[in-house]
């Protein structure tokens, strides 16, 4: 079972702040999208360097069109697409400019221990 | 069965324009999640009369409260608690100065006849 279901079966309290950590910056629609792909890759590396950030960054986009092209869900469908429209529009993994100025790997390195302290 | 239901049957190419119609100044989720309540509302008229479409807008927002409190699925609710805070924001139904200045009446009023077009 990955994270992001194990996650989902907190308490309602834990589950508010879980609420919290997604936002426009790192919409919860790729968290879930991608939970077994963006569980599997070493963020923590990528964070401290940026070439394997900008792979992993590239990686995420192809992942994402192909979770995309399989979803039957029409609104989740749509609503992957234009998460992947803002995406390929700040191609900067580091410094993502649109939407917010925050940093997709930094989201997702600095969210990853978050979620697990709310396990323990 | 709602409009929107009906919609989502159409072809793909069909859809494609669908897609189109949604984005950030008006989510989609907002048109699935209350589909039955949208179509029976008097858009036309308030369109052109504010009173109307401030009653309309705050029962959107009752609306949107009692369907996220009732979701099961944690994405959805999530997703619906993001809208609800950017629509509380913008109380103005008129004129939504946020997200993207978009009046929530107007939309409603030009979506439902496009909607309409695409079955025909």
């Amino acid at each position: 079972m990955s994270q992001w279901k194990q996650i989902q079966q907190l308490e309602i309290r834990l589950l508010e702040h879980v609420d919290y950590l997604y936002d426009d910056n790192f919409p919860m629609d790729i968290r879930q999208g991608l939970a077994s792909w963006i569980e599997s890759q070493d963020w923590d590396t990528a964070a401290n360097d940026e070439s394997m950030a900008t792979v992993l960054f590239t990686n995420l986009l192809s992942q994402l069109e192909r979770v995309r092209s399989q979803e039957q869900n029409f609104l989740q469908r749509h609503n992957m697409k234009i998460i992947q429209q803002q995406l390929q529009v700040c191609q900067n993994p580091f410094i993502l400019s649109c939407p917010g100025n925050e940093s997709m790997t930094k989201k997702l390195f600095e969210q990853g221990p978050l979620e697990k302290s709310l396990q323990n």
